[in-house]
């Protein structure tokens, strides 16, 4: 736990219910890449593209923060080592984007769509695969593309502090 | 005050800042619209179009409340007559749609983005005005059409209980 | 509706569930003199207190706002005009005093201890009816010295501004 | 990071402002014997008992959650591990109960207060040490012994599954 502060938080958004194999792959191959960075995978702690993306993470040695909907912590995926109980519902995800450095949207719906929202308002880059087409979203073709901007992103923002 | 809490309420959002005059008159004109079929004005409180579509409805008799959100009640914006302080930031904006029964988006950004977005999750229907181009918006040219599509809306809903 | 907005807020609070005939009483005769002096109760907008309080001010005239837990208007009881769903659980425990101008506690349990620490916290001023004894609570002795103390307190406010 | 989930959270509350010597030591020593329990901290990761308390448990090897009241991860104390935004000022006071398998409240004022109400609401134990005298609380008269008994409420809430 040396320093776990001071790691990168990604966001990863996008749908919880049933996804196709294809989106889980994508988010699995980007849960696999933040751990393989050494970052912390920050979502909304349920299924779909969130269990896809922990599971990649977490059999890859990595870290993953799941803020949930509702009041118990159990109500998490398997794969997430912190869960975090909100109590607040679907506002919850403005939180997901608050404690992240940088968000990944894959997929989606309308939960997503507010995530990506509140990602544009609070000034958090936000990176898109496959998800929805909104100005201010950056593109990226694949995982390693989407990663790769993000620690871009990051690497910019820390060497104008 | 009788049978106040029969009325039915219309959630209207858009855009907070600056908005030109073409927006301000659509939201003016949707109050007003709103205020004559004695229905109940939701929004957030604010200015830009929260503020000229309250404008419309207080000057021709209607009602309005305003969900903030900040700690304090007088950060509402002159027209509001019942302004309710959130204290939960910008998560206040699903406050909104769930205090109303159907939406009304005109023009607007990323904060009204996420408002039409949990529009959808929780089911209320909601028609746009100039507003983004999201699947499951109703779309009505002017500020009549609007209202009429939001009582015709409500009228069938009623009619299925 | 005239100068609606202008009107004082006195939030009322004490427990939802099952309460003593005397504690209803209690609380339908602050809600009614809250009307006779012609202002807004505010409340959780649930059972016991808070409805025994919303009683009292509709059967006089009164104004009633109930801020709900959960995510439906229509879980309020049938004395309150103006009800809020928060969606956020006992957390909008601290919204009921953020609306407020000053705050009566009649009996109650866990809740309206959290109620009464918020206000102190947000230093509204709170007067007690038969409720906990918690340092900075301004006891009354009935429902008339409850009223007495709460304008007389919004005076001294308003003339020190 | 093995088992992370499993691992018990312990909640530690109590005030966030200056605070003496006494109390300082009472909420270090306590952060200590939970970091010796290997347990998480869990706390609302601002100063005052939640600073000595983080503290003590990261001196000892232990792992603390900070759930803050604002927009910024790093509001946190620097013994805080995992900070979590929530964005929604006091009401997070419920966060860091919800988040806790028990509670322990040393010294603390009205944020105390309401967390301890919070935790009897949710039917989460709580141990008091030096704190309100509130129905409910178990009493501690030191470290050792609050950090006995919350084991001990535990070992016994588990055999009951």
């Amino acid at each position: 736990m040396k320093n776990f502060r001071d790691l990168i938080r990604i966001g990863v958004i996008g749908g919880g219910r049933e996804i196709d194999s294809k989106t889980w792959n994508l988010a699995y191959e980007v849960g696999k890449l933040i751990a393989e960075k050494n970052a912390i995978l920050v979502c909304g702690g349920l299924g779909g593209v969130m269990e896809a993306a922990s599971k990649g993470a977490k059999e890859n040695g990595g870290i993953t923060i799941g803020i949930l909907p509702g009041n118990e912590i159990n109500e998490a995926n398997p794969y997430i080592d912190i869960p975090i109980a909100s109590g607040i519902g679907y506002m919850r995800n403005l939180m997901v984007i608050l404690n992240s450095h940088v968000v990944i949207a894959i997929d989606g719906q309308y939960g997503t769509l507010t995530e990506i929202a509140y990602s544009l308002i609070y000034k958090k880059k936000i990176i898109g695969l496959n998800t929805w087409d909104i100005e201010g979203i950056i593109k990226a073709n694949n995982p390693e593309e989407a990663i790769k901007l993000a620690f871009e992103i990051i690497k910019t923002k820390s060497e104008e502090l």
